[in-house]
């Protein structure tokens, strides 16, 4: 290959296309967090969640296992066949949190693991500790089970992160080995082969956009040309499982492991931004409404079974056998942050709003108060004397077995502001709405946005445009679509606006916007296919879906047995709200004759954001509560 | 061990207590299943399950399994570790068939599988052809995964079976040599040992009905007080996986793999009633409740997770991922006719009851109307395009890589006569009603009792007594609890009944009594608790659960959007049902505000019995369907 490219942290930023798009992202260090839960959030991620992290790939055995090959430690291999994956998401997790920083703590560290991993890379580019270690017989001999060609894509995306947020080239280099000989053993004209866990097509192409190397990018379409061909043996769980039952064009239903279905289709969205290649669009288009429509938890979760950590049929969404990994929201960021890219305009706004649930609900569930324990299944609803299953405990745990999620949540949040904003000729995008201040890229100016809010506590967002802009330039702001009414206030006057989009006025310097959000608590219904949930409803301020807690009720009666009035909702202390629900009087037995429930006494019960739930204690929860019957 | 105890016809049964029980099974040809359901059914079983049973044998490699260790097959091994007991369960069936009809037909079979056995067991008494053929460095090494004694449990049952049923003791032989193996290496003063899968135990109480062999009784004590301390080193499943996670005195509550519970139970509750050891019932009466009242689906089904084939949490039932596995259900049929066994008197009423309700529909729905297709998961809802698994297929299938279910479903069928009725001191009693003759134990005179009906779709049950009866009989015959009204007529007048429980006339010579139950169709309502289940009807009518099939839908609306209305439900032909229903105009999208179902047209919709689903062609079904609301 040919040397890298120049690098810049002005290409700090996850997913750059090449190609135009309509949606072109801002690097991490022009968007600033500035107040607010994602701030603060991103603050506990770079002092509390990745040094956790760091430790426990001591810990876990991942760096042994690298240190092993080379003779400086005596430890057997520890974890599972992709435990090097770990290493590498944590080092994305870095580069993006020096992206947001410019900390230099992290130097030393990034010193010794590169030149680990650089040391136990072979001559031919090959690095996979399992394999290297474990199993050297196995090599490319097993796709479907090994992750060799995940643990690569990993690896790749952290080279890319660390050229990216810090001109540092090292791990590139060694990415880039590996690269050379994925593309000379199975680009065009070599052999057939595809990984059972998808994640090297979204890899290749990143690579590509940062190097320029067409044939990253080739490689990557192979991929997913030969993907849903049989290549990949089927076991006991069927080539659904891997997402290799049926081509990828004609794949028009979310199904199997999610993880693995919503990283290909990240890949996929990445080549079709990249190629233009409208057949692939067009799949991903039904892919993404069989996800979000009719497969989504109302968190922004995904996977219903637990048995393949997959998805289930439309409308299978049950609260307590939920798997809802969080690497599959992690997932469905990024695929669906490559669709709002992809899209012609305004259409982001699905997209944007998708985004906005899943980080207020589902991920920020995933790690807790102090950043160092983390949720792997995120059901919507925990039983009295819950049956826990390994991936998924009664409550966090500071690590698993399978480690995937923890240092995925890492890369995940240091990379948070990445989806803030994006830029159109002639227009800034604001798709988040969040305190915060974004340099405007250069082709707009040199000039600052600021968003001024307490969102999403607050429904008020003051956005003042500071600095120079260039004439005629222009801003989108997005309406949620959950507001069911909010007021726009400009130079011209206030506008009342019905519905979701986006709200577009000039981007003229010194101009002050405020956007009015009607925050109102709501109850909300799914869709009446949803048998798990009929005639409940769950309660949702803003963004933010919330839950009750046996730890907040009365020891009296039970967070089973109660049934929320349709009464309006209080607003209480701390982000809390407060409902009013009667108590259903239990029957006896447990199948007779269809007869009415029996409602006993109101009470005012205290409801929390999901994204708070099991931070005092485990305990029976549940985000969907049954109505009383109207 | 001393020679076999004299055995004969009279005493083909199974669970054949020793104990002084209240109640005293009778032999299965003292019971005939002269017409209707039940009685087809075992015919059937006897024509057509049994012989594919034998013939699978041979097509899944079971028998090469034991020819290979000969030198008589140079297949590799075949099938699932635990492949031995497919056929000993394959045997016990033909024994019962033997009891029903005396057949010579299976004889020759017999005796060339048998001589396999007694050929391959070495003269330690060791038989098991995975240990010997694939792993012989596991033998008891690893008894948490390799099911050994699971295996030699179903040996020993078949021996029994075929000893009670037929005199034959040539397997018997095998057995007491492989039960002697066990007593002195795992018996009191012995090994520590249990299995990872129980059965064992309910097999040695068994063997020591049969042969008055005390060792055996005190072996499967001895396994039950080593239960729940850890001696299985668990996998990821966790420890209650198997249920060694807790003693089994203070295991209240039904957890981990259902069936694997179940037996257990059933072992447990054999053990109480030979020693009286009431703190075993006392935990088995727990158990019973947890599994029945808040852990079983409508039809009679256990186990609601695919992932350990496990138990749910409490009301955790949801319809369309009911794992329901057929062999949890005949799990339960030997457990729970045990606790009937076991019980005081008329207290065996919830126990028959269950029993009706299991074999009526989901054993009835395990196998499809030729007799050679099963069911191992039974769930109560298919939705359209649903993507299914290994062991839950979305039609039955002719056997399974696990085969456990389709000869458990065969050995169970062939004895379904020995549920019909009991005796206690002074008195017959009939727990299921059916059309049959009983031949009055000799304790009770020399008579038979006739139950002369066409149910369960006919309500009028005619009894006859007819012969020598001893003076002062008496006759119990159990009133359905689904019925809420019945009559119960003799010669002394007619008389209204209301609620479950016996009916107890004398026995006389000569005596006719007329019971008329009331088939009306209900509509029946699950626990509040159970959300996958709320704002929905099922509809039942005697001990029959009904489904609607997609297949008897017009085309133009679809059984997942069917709502009942509460109206009367019609006696259609040929066993079906009409309702009532209006359609449910789709919402858009996934989650939005609380409003009130849009519901569109009435239709009249034809509701199958449950045990037919899918005899036609796979697709949509639901058991459960929305009400509409109050």
């Amino acid at each position: 290959m040919s040397p890298p490219a120049r690098t810049s942290t002005l290409r700090a930023v996850p997913a750059s296309p090449i190609a135009a798009t309509r949606h072109r992202p801002l690097p991490i260090p022009s968007v600033r967090l500035v107040g607010g839960p994602l701030a603060a959030w991103r603050q506990r991620n770079g002092e509390a969640t990745i040094p956790h992290c760091i430790e426990q790939l001591e810990v876990s055995g991942v760096l042994d296992n690298f240190r092993r090959l080379l003779g400086e430690s005596d430890a057997e291999f520890r974890g599972l066949v992709f435990a090097d994956s770990d290493l590498y998401k944590v080092i994305e997790a870095v580069a993006w949190e020096i992206a947001r920083t410019g900390t230099r703590a992290f130097d030393s560290w990034l010193d010794d693991v590169i030149a680990l991993v650089a040391r136990v890379q072979e001559p031919s580019g090959y690095v996979d500790t399992w394999i290297q270690g474990v199993a050297p017989e196995k090599k490319f001999a097993a796709l479907e089970w090994t992750h060799e060609m995940y643990v690569a894509g990993h690896l790749i995306q952290a080279a890319v992160a660390l050229a990216r947020a810090d001109g540092r080239t090292d791990l590139l280099d060694v990415a880039r080995r590996l690269a050379d000989l994925l593309v000379e053993r199975f680009g065009p004209g070599g052999e057939d082969g595809i990984c059972g866990h998808p994640e090297i097509e979204t890899a290749l192409v990143e690579l590509y956009r940062l190097t320029g190397e067409r044939r990253c990018l080739d490689l990557a379409s192979r991929m997913i040309d030969l993907r849903g061909h049989g290549l990949l043996p089927a076991g006991s769980l069927g080539a659904h499982y891997f997402q290799d039952h049926r081509p990828v064009r004609e794949s028009t239903a979310a199904v199997g492991h999610a993880v693995r279905q919503l990283y290909l289709n990240a890949g996929v969205t990445d080549v079709f931004v990249e190629t233009g290649d409208g057949s692939l669009l067009r799949a991903m288009d039904a892919q993404w409404n069989s996800a979000h429509d009719r497969k989504m938890y109302l968190s922004g979760a995904f996977g219903s079974r637990h048995r393949d950590e997959a998805f289930g049929d439309d409308y299978e969404l049950p609260s307590e056998r939920a798997y809802a990994e969080t690497c599959a929201t992690v997932a469905d960021l990024l695929w669906t942050w490559r669709m709002l890219l992809a899209d012609g305009g305004a259409g982001a706004a699905r997209y944007a709003e998708t985004i906005e649930r899943e980080v207020h609900n589902a991920l920020a569930a995933a790690v807790d108060a102090t950043g160092a324990r983390f949720f792997y299944a995120n059901p919507l609803q925990q039983r009295r004397d819950h049956h826990s299953e390994e991936n998924a405990p009664r409550e966090r745990a500071p690590w698993y077995v399978c480690a995937c999620c923890p240092p995925n949540i890492a890369r995940t949040v240091a990379a948070l502001s990445a989806y803030v904003a994006t830029v159109t000729v002639g227009a800034l995008w604001l798709h988040q709405l969040a305190d915060a201040e974004i340099d405007l890229p250069a082709e707009l100016g040199t000039g600052t946005v600021r968003m001024v809010t307490g969102y999403p506590a607050d429904g008020r967002v003051e956005i003042r445009v500071e600095g120079d802009v260039v004439p005629g330039a222009e801003l989108s702001v997005r309406i949620p679509g959950w507001s069911p009414r909010s007021t726009a206030a400009g130079p011209e006057g206030a506008r009342e606006r019905e519905g979701a989009g986006y709200a577009r006025v000039p981007l003229e310097p010194g101009a002050r916007y405020v956007l009015d959000l009607d925050l109102t608590p709501r109850l909300t219904t799914a869709h009446h296919r949803v048998d798990a949930l009929r005639g409940a409803v769950a309660v949702e301020r803003g963004p933010v879906v919330y839950c009750v807690e046996q730890a907040d009720l009365d020891a009296l009666f039970d967070v089973d047995d109660l049934a929320v009035l349709p009464a309006p909702i209080n607003v209480g202390e701390r982000d809390t709200l407060v409902l009013r629900c009667r108590v259903i009087n239990a029957a006896d037995g447990r199948y007779g004759p269809d007869t009415a429930t029996e409602l006993g006494d109101e009470h005012a019960v205290t409801a929390i954001p999901f994204s708070t739930w099991g931070n005092r204690a485990p305990g029976p929860m549940r985000v969907w509560l049954p109505r009383v019957p109207r």
